[in-house]
């Protein structure tokens, strides 16, 4: 394990991918394997800027994150691009999977992108990530990138990966406005308004104003930092360093403050706790008895036959703790 | 345990209330008399609007909340109010607690007036509150409000309990519109600027256009509606009648479309579950080996020493299921 640790260490990226291929591996003695690894680099880990990276299909993230990378890379940085897609979860596809959506910065030696592991609930796919996340700093990596496409939870998943949450959104007006998923808003620290260029650029500076107005109706999530609004164009490759400008200034007032330090040490607390819930509910979704009664019980529920109190008794009663197998 | 459901039936307030304490009491045989009684009257229950009321102290909810309920009572209604506080938790304290808040609903014999629960957790005090809920629409309330001052999750909590929310907000321009809670417009399916009336009836029609226009950003929740902002004065009772009849329109798109069916079926879904995690979360946090490890654990956590993934191990590892007993 040492061994691997070092070779992590020494920036070796097939022992990286080897590294995150065993965070990502669910079989038990991976697991361990994995555990010990964590627990060997991590006084290693903690140093990246942490960034999540969310928005709707075809709102550009790929390319944007192309440029905020590749500008990121010549600037000296190491970048990772890991993503959390928990329609992978179902598809068994990922994103990220196809590295020609990212061209340049997978021939980028100064980046390295992995895809979303495509096993387990979002819980654990987001937990892997989590992991992947701290062997890529490890590795020497001072940004990971954290991508996520708007489906379900995973918004806010990613949010209590990062330091900074950025919600791309696509130039619109009047109606197509509506495509912002509600409780997406609240999470940013930034937004990013892309596509900003040529024909769009127009609408795009109308959709900043509106967005800039309706995040001053929100009590900001620091008092040490303004949700700003920015426009930027991965095309024309403009803007992009503006946005990069935003996230260091957003880490600096974070860590002035001190909520940086208090942020991870919440969502480090909040990982363990969501966790323990979700292998919880697992060992007693997977007890024999369980699994028997509960089509029953949701149906009772569903239909108002019995009250959840009532069906959550009956399902924790037919909780043999026995069985309980810890499985993710 | 018949008897006290018939006594409810008919409409008996004494037994009323005594089947509210019952509902909250956390005695494990009045968990069971509770349990009986909700499955006797369980029938009888789903008839009522579900209204929730949110807003921060000093919006003017008790003001609010008896110039609705004394109108609807006047118009036929029966209106039972109840209320989520999560800080009575842990004050012990309580809103509604002190009835004159609320002094013509409180004596109007069309209406019934219960305070927060104010001992268990959120989730404890929600579950309870929603178990009110349905011994009052047994009573024949027909209309149900629960009104929560907005402290952490009870917001969602509550949101979760009913089928329309409402959001009250202050006539506030600039910098002070920045009061409203992140995640709660997100919440909303109407919104009320209270206090619309003399000097600051201007104001809270600016403020009217502002959250109109935020929230035009968001994708609705329903295809069938799209959340309004109305004005109202609680104190000249100007815009009360409009807020009732958003209310209604909302209910019956919803019942239309079938929304407000699904929702139901979602609510009480998502409820047994949140019960079901809370009371495995809490034989685990009572196992005597957990206790004894938990300060330590979060401490090593919380610093970096061990990874969320391993201090979850840790907590599972040292838990006894022999020592399950399932506490609320």
């Amino acid at each position: 394990m040492t061994g691997l640790a070092d070779e992590i260490r020494s920036g070796d990226r097939r022992a990286l991918a080897r590294a995150i291929t065993l965070v990502e591996s669910s079989l038990e003695d991976h697991r361990r394997e994995a555990d010990a690894l964590l627990a060997n680099i991590l006084p290693l880990t903690g140093g990246s800027t942490r960034v999540g990276i969310s928005g709707t299909p075809g709102v550009g993230k790929s390319t944007f994150i192309e440029a905020l990378g590749s500008l990121l890379t010549r600037a000296g940085h190491r970048v990772a691009v890991l993503a959390v897609d928990p329609s992978s979860v179902r598809s068994g596809g990922s994103i990220l999977g196809d590295k020609t959506r990212m061209e340049e910065l997978a021939r980028d030696r100064r980046a390295f992108i992995r895809p979303s592991p495509s096993k387990g609930t979002l819980g654990g796919v987001a937990r892997r990530t989590r992991e992947a996340m701290l062997v890529c700093e490890a590795a020497g990596y001072d940004v990971v990138i954290v991508e996520t496409v708007g489906v379900g939870q995973s918004e806010t998943s990613v949010a209590d990966l990062v330091d900074a949450f950025v919600v791309l959104i696509a130039p619109a007006g009047g109606d197509e406005l509506q495509g912002i998923k509600r409780g997406v808003m609240e999470l940013a620290d930034l937004v990013v308004v892309n596509k900003a260029d040529g024909e769009l650029l127009g609408t795009a500076e109308v959709a900043q104003a509106d967005y800039a107005a309706a995040l001053r109706l929100m009590r900001p999530k620091y008092d040490v930092w303004t949700p700003e609004v920015l426009l930027a164009s991965s095309k024309e490759r403009m803007g992009i360093a503006e946005v990069w400008d935003a996230v260091i200034r957003h880490r600096r007032a974070l860590e002035e403050s001190g909520d940086l330090l208090r942020n991870r040490e919440r969502q480090a607390l909040a990982w363990m706790w969501s966790e323990v819930d979700e292998r919880l509910r697992g060992a007693l979704r997977n007890a024999r008895e369980v699994s028997r009664l509960l089509p029953a019980v949701e149906a009772d529920v569903r239909t108002g036959a019995c009250t959840p109190s009532a069906g959550a008794q009956r399902l924790l009663r037919a909780f043999d703790p026995e069985s309980v197998t810890w499985v993710d």
